[in-house]
């Protein structure tokens, strides 16, 4: 079920033999690529688990070039991206953060829900975000120029009502974006179906429960159904689960703790595999 | 009364001869295999002490898996889960934490609590619990792919009422899930049984009185009698402790220090031993 | 005074030679030595001063086994608990912390005030508190098996009403436990007397006057006179002060600080020594 | 794209040989070499992309002095400022930090974002900013007298209402100060023009565009459109995009997640682009 | 004016040759010796300035005994207490604090304003405080037995209405104590006139005004004029100031900025000097 | 415009050769010479750029001590006043801070804006300002005792409604205070003059407007306007610029970002130079 290869050294520019499966949505394809070719940097905005993460993988391996994903968090700091001395042989190393590898390589650096990442983090890409394209690394004394092939992009979602934590708005006028969304019916089902091997016929009704669960949002929970839980209960199924023990598992339990909001759903399910 | 052997090293696979005891509620153990062979993450949710790290053992050793257990807690950080330099004879000498140990030795890595864990530790599972199922150590350069004997297992219980603390919904829709409760009356007396050598004549009221404290719960108490706090009654009465101040020392003095909730529970045990 | 022999080397189990002085009130001997031959952890409630670390130095000493007391803050880190790395000569040295020296030398392990401590600290404990009596220490990668004599005991005062710290339930739940209370008249002035010299006959007054002053908590004090407040009192009259002075200086003085709290304190002292 | 030529080593002046395009609004220029020759320290207010780092860059270039640019945030500390001690080879050695390379090497230091910085990062500043013109290097013993090349230039942008955060009276009356606004028309089309290319007559109805497009700023923005975001949407149809989506990708997606308030944004682009 | 000899090693007693000057003003020094005798801790409450550190320094040269004073603060450590590990040459060597310093050479170590401390410092405390009389180095693994000489004071200033910060009552329980006030009016102008040179007839009135400005306490001030504070006064008179000058820099100008209550206690300071 | 010799070494005393220019307002230079020589320590209240600062060399210089200035921000660590090790050649190196070279060398310490300081840094200033005048160096051991020459001077801006930090009373009754203000109108047109180079004539008005700006104060804003930026807004208007942008550039905008403030301090400045 993996596309990806092992990344085992750092400073060796890493491509993907084979590109990873996506099915596009709309122009999403040309823009990466014009973003990439100007050097504009690119924001991607959607829900968790509608692709986001494929897509680039998608990208970076049709355009050639090796990927560096992080996924951003608020105790990750600046080094966590640029890299930091390391003591070996009792001399000090310097091990270059996935930025960084980036930069030298000219690759595609991608920061997952860049908002939850601290403000040095964010200030830190700054310089790479503008025409100057440099990384200084004031710890090595370095002034990186980034190459044509580096690119730049993050991604978040603006679903979470976060009142704390948000991109500032000086650093997200520094990105051409894009929103995503989850798949239209037929797609999806696609993707359900190539991902779990559950047969195109059983994964419509499964979408098409998803796609009400989805409906329901307003109501009660924090975040919908994405595609992957539905690929989790595709996979359930297949492998001998009752439909319906596997949606509870896969689609209900994963998404709420409070038992009217998980009555709620199982009703909707029930009218499915019931 | 334990069932664990001693790990000593750190890097071989530490697999037990001995399978736990544990009887099952539901199909929780299909559940557990069929996400194990599919390489789904698992989240189980439930109260403490109701036998969800026992379970958790019965179902690695059955698997012929090894066992990372880490209880998390808010001072924890990804260096606890990953691993960090030490310095060693002047030299830096790597040292995986236990979730790189069992990922380097295809083991099933336990998060007990994973609620109290803060965002950089739930961040680190993301890529093993996506297609990728990689584990990038930033530090020392390697991008670690989870060989197919690898399990994610996370736990938590939902009973905590802690606004400040919960799995973000992005971290959660990585897992199916499935929720535990207390043994039905029969299996609990044969749990508390086995586990205290009281016999089932003696456990039947002790495990009958367990049932109605936690009918209270709605009251005062933040937490019911779990089934580990009735075998340490069982096995003080088994040692010649008076009934009553037993189920004081084990049922009551545990839960609660307000004397009016105390009395409500002693009132309780007294129609029972008094 | 002083019951305590000099502990100076960290790992040779050090035995109390002579067994300190301890009224039992009740039946906390036979509950503590149950507790200890079944492998259960012992939680011990109170006020402060009413002779829980007494009562503990004289079962460690009983029982024959080593006493590892450590007094919890919030400021206290698992790594004080469990022990850390040292530079010793070039090379990095592994000390062992008290919990860990006790797990080692199967000693009694005490930590007083429990709930000052952060919850890594308590979160260390639980796999020692469940079947597995197991303590990991990630730094060394080593995972201790408890032997038969090592035992955990801690305690907390419920009378502070601190609504920040508590211990958390699913800690709470690993512990059978037992409530102290300050000793009968009698019991405390054979100890007042036992400890500072004073005749019976002078103590008796004395600790009466303890009791009436207890029961004044409520109006306005934190908290109320302790055992060893008085015990103090005594030693300052036996040493030729004034009892009135001497209760002013070891009653009110280290209890509060407003002037008509202290007025209304030193009314009841005076219709004793006026 | 880029005007910047690589910075390599860190103690060496480094004079851009190509002066970077900046047209002057007003009477700036004049006023920066003023406070250049007589070494006061300048504070420049203004907007997002409004072109402040622009017109640094210029003048830099102009009077032929190093440029040391360091975009400010509230993890940053002095040292990152000042320099630092690094391990290398067994021995430290003290590395500057830009500030303190601006000083040695009679350089100009650009601090943007100035408020998004510590307390104890301005007081730093203090002592350049008076008539003492020293750094003193607590660190390395070393106290600095600035050389005549030497200035200091901060900036901010007043439209944040961040309260919590603002600069200390006491810092900004060591500045003179002036305030920035978006090009006029004219001005900024030929900007927009020069930067991406676009013929004249396009950018026209792109930068009226933009100028409506802040209008609406009182009504649901953080912030406003900024010429760099119209120079990323004039190359996004240089390049071949429809003008429309080139619009929504560069102008609206990156200033907002509101449908609402993207559906205002939006009908105003179609007036234009429709 | 200073009694103090240089302390210049660390480990080696040092024992004041010359006791300071000291006026006592009831039965201090008798309590403080039988505490001293009789091992028993002492806690001294009493506002800044009345003469606490004075007396402790009297009663530590009286006894023979050295003295180690420790200002108390937020940010201090345990470790700032009890010592820590240097690197010395490449090997660790382990410097005491101040407070193991008074325990290994049977010393007086006293700690100024301990309310400000944090819990972990306090809590270090104490095993010397009960009748262990030990100090558990953890670091070093050893556990000091305090010899008879050492004593451990603590003080702190109730007048501050300090509600976030207060001695823990299971702390204040450890210790005798007494309150302390300004001197009565004779004896503060002697002190006065001691410390100052100021003839007893000019001091007279200065102690007077004294009296009367500490009288308004109630009304806006933090704090009062402390006896250290009319010294002060004392000195500048002596040197030539006129004393009304001398007045509103010694005693108004260091206790207020506010303009209304500097003029209430200007009108007091003309009734003497105007 | 500089008036200080560069300080290159940290242990020899530096004294200034000249005597940096200062215009008495009243009897301050007595004040501050009679608190040298009976080393008492001094507080010097006042607003921004009142003088403080240059008083203060003005008079280490004619007392021919020399001067060690600290700014105080809430980041400052006592280490940073006292001194740290530091690792040089694989040794550990003390390198003295700045408070402890002025206690070594018998100079003046100087610590501007003192409120800003954390608690931990003035209680490290507490023995030296007592009749001991030691400064206790816990990490290397030794007690310095303050020579003669040594001075301990302190300042902050009382205008500042900072109700979370304000110097303890216990701090604050350890110095004789003196209050600064800006000086009258002739006095300031000298400074203005002889600081700027402009003539008398062309101060005047300047001056004037600068203290009727001040009398708005009430009004909006925070700070008023400085002598210093009187300074620089004369310097601009000697160097060309036009006065009222002069005015706008060195007294509006340094000191305000709202368009109705800065328009009612433009409308007085247009009275002025309009």
């Amino acid at each position: 079920m993996s596309h990806f290869q092992l990344q085992q050294a750092s400073h060796e520019p890493v491509v993907l033999q084979e590109v990873p499966f996506y099915k596009p949505a709309g122009n999403e394809c040309t823009l990466f690529e014009v973003a990439y070719r100007q050097q504009l940097p690119l924001l991607i905005k959607g829900p968790t688990g509608c692709g986001k993460t494929r897509f680039i993988a998608h990208m970076a391996a049709r355009l050639g070039r090796p990927l560096y994903t992080v996924s951003c968090h608020d105790d990750m700091t600046a080094a966590d991206l640029t890299g930091r001395y390391l003591l070996k042989g009792g001399e000090t190393v310097w091990v270059d953060g996935p930025l960084t590898q980036a930069v030298r390589t000219g690759g595609i650096c991608y920061l997952d829900e860049i908002v939850e990442a601290r403000k040095d983090v964010t200030v830190v890409l700054h310089p790479l975000t503008d025409d100057r394209r440099i990384l200084p690394l004031e710890r090595t004394g370095e002034i990186l120029k980034a190459p044509d092939g580096f690119m730049l992009v993050v991604s978040y979602n603006p679903g979470y009502q976060n009142i704390l934590k948000s991109l500032k708005p000086s650093t997200r006028q520094r990105f051409v974006s894009i929103s995503f969304d989850f798949a239209p019916l037929e797609a999806e089902v696609e993707i359900v179906s190539s991902e779990s091997g559950l047969p195109v016929a059983q994964c419509v009704p499964l979408v098409n429960l998803g796609k009400r669960l989805r409906a329901l949002k307003e109501v009660d929970l924090e975040e919908v159904v994405s595609t992957r839980l539905l690929v989790y209960c595709a996979i359930l199924i297949k492998n001998g689960l009752d439909p319906f023990q596997a949606a509870e598992t896969a689609l209900v339990e994963p998404l709420c703790d409070d038992l009217d909001v998980k009555e709620g759903l199982l009703e909707l399910i029930r009218a499915t595999y019931g």
